[in-house]
């Protein structure tokens, strides 16, 4: 019934989304399996992409030209840049999306690509042939064949969904669970481990009263994740924002005698940065109050997201508790938060291409490699999608270094670190976090991707377009001298100090207060030569001024590293041979298999006299 | 957690919907609940409402003020009014929708509504106080009160669905089945019975050769289906038209071996006329082919729908066969057919107010009584709805008569005769279905919904200046006499005899090819006087005058049953005391406990001889 695939994909969330989207769009023959093709693309949590971090890998997987940015710009129903009092490092993008619209539009931009099948089935099984992946068997009774095989199973391996002293199967609320891939790959000596993560109540947005809240605007304007031209909404909805309080933490405390979490029923482990609210109450017992995001879900709907009270304690408890928070005195639930345990893979069983390390051609993206997050696990599939493909046209994987990309980061923490609880993006995780800026992730990334043959011509050409540009504005900036008569009403403004003689436009851009809008509306000669350039362009070109001194620093940090990064550690290295290596780095170094001495020096427990070794032993 | 319900309605299809929008916007307080909310208002098969019988239905449904035909309205994606060369009594509108869109719509109007709650959960058992329905227990442990009960379960009452020699739990594919009603039921010593369903497989409509079929456009003039001003589609999408042929059987058959149906797994009866392929080709062995409709399912998607191929053989089978359809020899199969048993409750248990017989308060709709349609469900949910309303504020039910409703005789159907197989609607059905037309149901309907406070005043309004309009018209047609030489062309045109002196337009409308449309293209008198009206009320008018024999002996017959219907037989009237009635109508009469005379001598195997024995004792 079937031909056989290049890349057949097993599952349809963010990852499976993106990996499927991926590999076809470079020309592979994909097959898109899921139990349900009406939940495709579904936003399983919080209606929302991007946010600290998270925003920047949107903004990546855009520029490689991954469809999760678009999908995001045209469901959007708020926008915000998050940090943008700090620096540009830190600025972040997020936006909330109509969750029906986000998965109705992630499911065209799908049915859109021309290689790219849909079978709507559920996996109970794969196949290999010697170390290599076959294909995979189903519950209708099918073998399906592939070169190559991408895992994005969400929560949905072995899936059990605990409320207060409920348990019951399934792979999200009233959505069947999967079981037998797991046990396959625990049977080919997969190691294997559950995780926890939660969800809070859905409630009627029309039982609050949003008077006892604050409201959260959107941006005035709306910048968005994508760097093509995609249509963003003419008007946005607000979010609300109140707090838990003292009467609420009891009230929740009292229902702790039925924690499926604190009564060991729950045995993964939760994501650390994004608790449920009994664990937050429990950590931080001296904390008075929590923050609340009430978020509406849609354009129309009446159905609002709690962000900030997932939970799985009993659904009498979490109403009672609700209800003692501002403006939900009278609040209705549509149903009740919970927490969800699942199978995952320790990620150290991969290679830096999501390989599996022992199983040829299969590759695994998303919460089945312990993360958290859509965004994590959108540009895990992507990463995988690519690869998958080109392992099937036996070319060279995409691998991203830590300084090009946070998703580099995040799959090199994966790999080399593993993971015992969910993971998420931090910008803390990047070492060369002033490099890896959300508004040149086009800059880093499309040409790259360009080059393997997914992002398209007209991507790649803005880039060149916008790299000019930037060139051109630095060049004029560095060039044109600013007359102390025309800047100085604008320095005082800033307290900054007066001119004596003409300066250069860079050189007084250093000033922390000084902008380059502020410059320009001082000096109409510079107006007048920089009235072409775009606002990213103008943007850009500031920051790489403004920042020139931390950007060179990071540069050379990242040359340092590139050294290591370039000593190639053969597959067969026999590391038993070197006496001198510490038990820990040995035994290390055999269970993850470092493809560099980069990537050993970053294996957590290895020391770097052990790395310094390895680099001697090399040598020779 | 839960305030006391006036209504409370489980399960969100289309009799679910149209049960909790009807008790809600008559002012109870209603509580819908459904174990997945985004899955509310489904098509769970084909994606079109109306068709012969049906759209009369809707049109009902619509002058009532239920919402099926507002939400069909606007997101039709093509409308055709059937029939339109036979008489206007079986014209009957259909339409295809955009699936999710009419979802999301239906969604949205419940939404909308003040006094409607929402929850998510699985209703697992009942609660009463003696014979009263007292309210709902659910999975997640609720006990949720109500003071009345509307079950409309679908078929998710211990469903099974069956693909080939493979079985499984589940509502519809993908979602789970639902246990503990029946079993509640049954204890509380309902019958209960199986019956069984089944559903074509889904195609990828790129990989269709669309130039090997008919196409089927839409109507150059949307009608559709509300009466108030809902927002038709600008443009249509084509259905296009197929067939089977002796390859496509034959293969077909080779799996019969394998089929549920023949080898005796499933026990439920299917519905009649919507037999699955192997069903046809088993019964009809003698028919070279039978048509198919591909039909889209909404306006971007990819997949299709193929009306006719429903089936429960294996996978392999469906799709051996379907490659053999021209247009389809190199498709590709989104999911296989199947076939769902489910547990339905004999409607001869209900009252004619569809509230059961022995439990006070509890109220069946939809597939649960056995029938199969949406819009057969969606209108027995309104009643439901309405009646469940009237029970809590202890008025009369609202209970339509055969000659006022194809609502009317479903309902009387089923409760009077019961049924083993699935009941669909046909015009055959109704005795006075020249009363019962698609383009009369608000002047049939629209006052009495008004009267309970369910139509709105907008809709009484335009009922009654459409009566005003059309008794004008007829008026006017009666009294114009029209001059043989305006005439004549056209009467020669249409090789009808030509008028020697003025004649009265009524007398000319008579004349079956003569239209009033083409008098009034010859009458310049006539044309000025009748420019004010609209195009409802010149059809109207017309079929009226043109109808006018078959109307009036239509409504002696009404008239004559009318006398039976208005002779109440008292709740405890002792059948067994009437030792002259035969056994089987004694028997009969004890199970159905008819609530008229008119009823009792509709009761199937009831003979006219014992109900002229029942009139008589009543007399006394």
């Amino acid at each position: 019934m079937f031909p056989q695939y290049d890349v057949l994909v097993v599952g349809a969330g963010h990852a499976g989304c993106e990996a499927a989207a991926s590999a076809a769009n470079l020309g592979s023959k994909v097959l898109l399996i899921t139990m349900n093709m009406q939940n495709m693309g579904q936003m399983s949590c919080n209606p929302a992409m991007g946010g600290i971090a998270k925003g920047q890998i949107v903004r990546e997987i855009d520029a490689l030209g991954g469809f999760s940015g678009i999908v995001t710009d045209e469901t959007m129903i708020q926008f915000r840049m998050l940090n943008r009092s700090k620096g540009p490092a830190m600025w972040s993008p997020r936006a909330q999306s109509d969750r029906q619209q986000f998965s109705a539009k992630w499911r065209l931009m799908l049915e859109s690509i021309q290689n790219l099948d849909f079978y709507q089935d559920s996996v109970i099984g794969l196949l290999k042939k010697g170390d290599t992946i076959t294909g995979v068997k189903t519950a209708l009774g099918h073998e399906i064949h592939s070169k190559s095989v991408v895992l994005t199973n969400g929560t949905f391996l072995n899936g059990i969904i605990h409320i207060g002293e409920r348990q019951s199967k399934g792979g999200r609320m009233a959505e069947k669970s999967s079981s037998g891939i797991t046990e396959q790959l625990v049977e080919w000596d997969f190691e294997s481990s559950r995780l926890k993560t939660g969800t809070p109540p859905r409630i009627d947005g029309r039982s609050l009263d949003y008077s006892k809240m604050d409201e959260q605007k959107g941006d005035l304007e709306i910048k968005g994740f994508s760097f093509l031209n995609t249509i963003k909404p003419k008007k946005q909805l607000s979010c609300w924002i109140t707090y838990t309080n003292p009467e609420v933490h009891q009230l929740l405390q009292s229902g702790f005698h039925e924690s499926p979490l604190f009564q060991g029923r729950i045995q993964g482990q939760g994501p650390r940065y994004c608790p449920s609210i009994e664990d937050k109450i429990n950590r931080f017992a001296e904390r008075e109050r929590h923050q609340l995001f009430v978020e509406p879900e849609g354009w129309n709907t009446i159905e609002v997201y709690v962000n900030g009270f997932s939970s799985s304690l009993s659904e009498q408890t979490q109403f009672k508790a609700l209800k003692k928070v501002p403006g939900f005195e009278n609040c209705k639930m549509f149903r009740p938060g919970y927490a969800i345990e699942y199978d995952y893979f320790p990620p150290t069983q991969l290679k830096l291409s999501l390989e599996t390390k022992s199983i040829k051609n299969l590759f695994f993206a998303g919460q089945i490699n312990g993360t958290t997050g859509y965004e994590e696990a959108a540009c895990q599939g992507l990463m995988a999608g690519i690869n998958a493909h080109q392992a099937v046209i036996n070319e060279e994987p995409l691998v991203l270094k830590r300084n090009e990309a946070y998703i580099g980061v995040l799959i090199d923490d994966l790999v080399n670190k593993g993971t015992e609880e969910p993971y998420r993006m931090f910008t803390s995780r990047a070492e060369f976090r002033t490099l890896l800026r959300q508004d040149n992730a086009d800059l880093r990334l499309t040409e790259k991707s360009f080059r393997l043959g997914l992002a398209s011509p007209e991507r790649l050409e803005k880039v060149i377009n916008k790299k000019l540009e930037i060139g051109q504005l630095i060049q004029i900036l560095q060039d044109v001298k600013l007359d102390p008569t025309d800047l100085n009403t604008y320095l005082d403004g800033l307290s900054s100090s007066s001119l004596n003689h003409k300066t250069r436009a860079a050189q007084l851009l250093v000033r922390p207060d000084v902008s380059l809008k502020g410059i320009l509306s001082c000096s109409t000669v510079l107006k007048e030569l920089t009235q072409s350039f775009s606002e990213e362009v103008i943007e850009q070109a500031e920051i790489e001024i403004k920042y020139a001194v931390y950007l060179e620093k990071e540069e050379e940090m990242v040359k340092k590293m590139s050294s290591l990064e370039s000593q190639v550690i053969p597959d067969n290295f026999n590391y038993d041979k070197i006496k001198s290596l510490s038990n820990e780095s040995r035994q290390k170094f055999n269970k993850i298999k470092p493809q560099t001495l980069g990537q050993a020096s970053r294996i957590s427990g290895v020391n770097p006299s052990d790395v310094q070794i390895l680099m001697v032993y090399m040598g020779r």
